[in-house]
């Protein structure tokens, strides 16, 4: 199983990338996780590590793929 | 089944959304087509009025998903 990532802040662009992925990723080879920094601000600095600028993101075997733009990461920080 | 149309212009970013794309999107509920502006430009008008701003972009179910940015739209029509 290839391990995928899903970072959002729970902007309306973020809740309706996060459908798609969550309906159309191919869930026999993908093991999904959902990260929301609105309610895990911990996992912040570790998006950050593995390359995510912005929110929707999807991490997938390690590449970084920005989903539309929802918001900057640096913002997301802020609060 | 879902109608999804992955447009890009050939870009090592693209091509890099192209396997993610083609690897895990669910082909049980996705019928993918792929566009390479490169070698078919007369669908850069299609794309535009479907709200393709930059590529590659994954347009799913009428929705536009810009995954990362290779080259915007813009760039693609001067060739």
């Amino acid at each position: 199983m290839t391990r995928a990532i899903f970072y959002h802040a729970g902007c309306p662009v973020c809740t309706d990338a996060e459908q798609m992925v969550l309906n159309y990723l191919d869930r026999s080879k993908v093991e999904l996780e959902i990260v929301n920094f609105a309610t895990d601000r911990s996992r912040i600095a570790e998006a950050e590590h593995l390359g995510v600028k912005s929110v929707p993101a999807l991490v997938l075997d390690g590449t970084v793929y920005h989903i539309n733009f929802g918001a900057g990461l640096d913002d997301v920080k802020k609060g």
